[in-house]
């Protein structure tokens, strides 16, 4: 981080390490590249579990082969669908509300076809409320947005938005850099208790 | 960090620390109790040159007392002075512009009298673009705020007005707390290069 400034990317990284221990249950939403994945699968090391959702195959495909480098796969489980229904997906894998330590999003490449923005909003803060509610106490969820992509503006003022609107025992954080043009924000929920 | 709200004043010394290193020179502003002078000492270690800045005499016995516990005194200067002349007092000590690696500065408890609001404001950005002149290549300011105090959202809405109009080589960056009433605020400046 010394003379490069600061990017969410890292940063939901840097936030969420002192959270993370050997053996968490911990959930990226939007695997992507995959990047997010293994570092989560390296904070919670053998003895944790890492569920990675992906719409796209080919992006699974590409986490796959990350891990597969860096022989971190056996305890990750890739899974492709829409992060709209981590929810279900987790509780079919016997992973219950209030039990995961750590869920990211990153919704700079947002994935599948093109729907309305609306549609985009309306998933994405579905996502998130139900990714909330797997939550454990002293959990944290990172949420990467990029105003600058087509529908990201809307889409990164309704995360606020609906981040202004939570109640205890979550607490909502927001980090943006203040002198460039719709700069990528960060915003990070907190369970206390 | 962990089931606990984050609070600006922490970030701030995690913003900082990677940042750091023995031998810097760094300056803390508003020095108060002492704790971020104590703090910056600890990072730039022996070998390193603090300046502590607070315009009341008591703060910085605080400070000073603080120092003495932690044997952390020898390479700090105390400066009973407003941090309006931060640039002045620092040419002073031969410390040329560039050169310093850190500037924190806390606002919660702004000191001396009780001058009308818009002295407050007009002295605090004085005092910010003085320090800004300071900051060598990687080197990194840090701004805590609090809107909730009298007169304090003027100052936090000032110092992020002033943040998003920095050009190049600086980057302002800006962290709050969504979900509450008034949350402290912190700005984040780097020098990139």
């Amino acid at each position: 981080m010394k003379n490069k400034p600061l990017r969410v990317t890292d940063l939901a990284w840097e936030f969420l390490r002192p959270v993370l221990k050997p053996g968490d249950t911990v959930v990226d939403a939007t695997a992507g590249t995959g990047q997010d994945t293994l570092f989560l699968r390296q904070c919670v090391g053998e003895s944790g579990r890492v569920f990675a959702f992906d719409i796209q195959a080919v992006a699974l495909q590409q986490t796959k082969s990350l891990l597969d480098n860096s022989k971190s796969v056996d305890n990750v489980t890739l899974i492709c669908d829409s992060h709209e229904f981590i929810m279900t997906r987790l509780i079919d894998a016997e992973i219950e509300e209030g039990s995961v330590k750590a869920v990211m999003f990153n919704l700079g490449y947002f994935p599948g076809g093109d729907p309305a923005i609306i549609t985009k909003v309306e998933t994405t803060i579905k996502a998130l409320s139900s990714a909330l509610r797997l939550l454990s106490t002293g959990g944290m969820m990172t949420i990467c947005l990029y105003p600058g992509h087509p529908g990201g503006a809307e889409e990164a003022q309704a995360v606020i938005g609906w981040g202004e609107m939570l109640e205890a025992p979550f607490v909502a954080h927001h980090f943006q850099t203040l002198n460039r043009k719709s700069p990528p924000t960060l915003v990070i929920i907190q369970r206390t208790r």
